[in-house]
């Protein structure tokens, strides 16, 4: 009889303690943060053709002479920029790259909502994409102060930032050496968003009396 | 008979559970990773006396007329940059700015092991720090290519990366808006270190037939 009863004590154990290992696999795999993005882009970056990007359900192939279908640092950013749902900001002191002028307009295009932050002397040089988001009626504040604007960073949906030594432009992609890190860690990311919405404010043309942008 | 082996059996059973809830809790405390560093800082900087952060144990008080003992984006810079104990690799466009070039010095002194990366056009105009760290003894390195040199990036001692858009210059740090990341993220550190590595390779002098800097 006592046997028996041994028995049964240690498989009761035997039971009780497989039973809380299970519980505590099933409670790592609810706490367990999800995986989170964080990339690191160098420039210059290779040449390649970009069309894929912007239409990549498209059944035309684009006969350019670039190489296609090869990933490189600005088609990553690219993909990270397109991959916006509900809102880009954008705080960029140089900003004269076509594709991501296009990029934006895209993005404007499906009702993203788009704010761009820019320095007042860099958008109205010649070749700025500044005046091409302005007629196409994206909200653009340039900075009031008379130092420069200089940040680099964009925030994708509020969840992911883009940020670095790379201004917008052509040189700064294919030329420079250049550096983008894509994150979404929240101890990186929210004072980004903080710190654009401080700067949205300050540099709202109606508290200075200039003419509005947007 | 039958209800004392029940009550040892149910006893087994909660103290196997007890004791597989003490085994994941140590173990938890054993696995969890170090709190990590992430820091974001903004410019332009407030201005205060930094003598406090070079001379710590110092017993005098400098009477300059700066702001004493208050914490900036540019204080918690330097100390970033000052908790080298060895190696700090610095890969910066434009570096002029003379705390800054204090603090490589006072590393350098301190036995610090210094790397210096930088574009070859700035590092030539007037006010650039790159001709008194030559002087010291520090190596210093300038890209070989045509394009600029545009990262500011820091990597303290194989532990810590700072980036951002803040060039090394007194401009950026007192009068421009700029950011500064802090973090030790492995995933963003080192692609960092290894891109460091590479360029210091590829810009080392006795490849390319120059005069040696270091």
């Amino acid at each position: 009889m006592a046997v028996i009863w041994t028995v049964k004590a240690i498989g009761l154990g035997v039971v009780a303690f497989s039973l809380s290992l299970e519980l505590f696999a099933w409670l790592g795999r609810r706490l367990r943060p999800v995986r989170s993005c964080n990339e690191v882009l160098f420039f210059p970056s290779e040449l390649a053709c970009v069309e894929r990007i912007f239409n990549p359900t498209s059944p035309f192939t684009c006969l350019c002479s670039l190489p296609h279908d090869v990933e490189t640092s600005f088609s990553r950013l690219l993909r990270h920029i397109l991959s916006a749902s509900s809102s880009l900001d954008l705080c960029v002191f140089a900003f004269s790259n076509m594709d991501l002028g296009r990029a934006i307009l895209v993005l404007h295009s499906k009702g993203v909502t788009i704010r761009v932050l820019t320095d007042k002397d860099y958008a109205a040089i010649n070749g700025s994409q500044i005046g091409v988001l302005r007629k196409a009626g994206i909200c653009v504040r340039c900075d009031v102060g008379s130092v420069y604007m200089h940040h680099k960073f964009a925030v994708v949906d509020g969840r992911l930032l883009i940020t670095g030594s790379l201004n917008w432009t052509l040189q700064a992609v294919q030329g420079n050496m250049e550096n983008i890190i894509i994150t979404d860690e929240p101890d990186l990311l929210h004072p980004f968003i903080k710190e654009f919405n401080r700067l949205w404010v300050l540099n709202d043309p109606a508290q200075h009396h200039r003419p509005a942008h947007c």
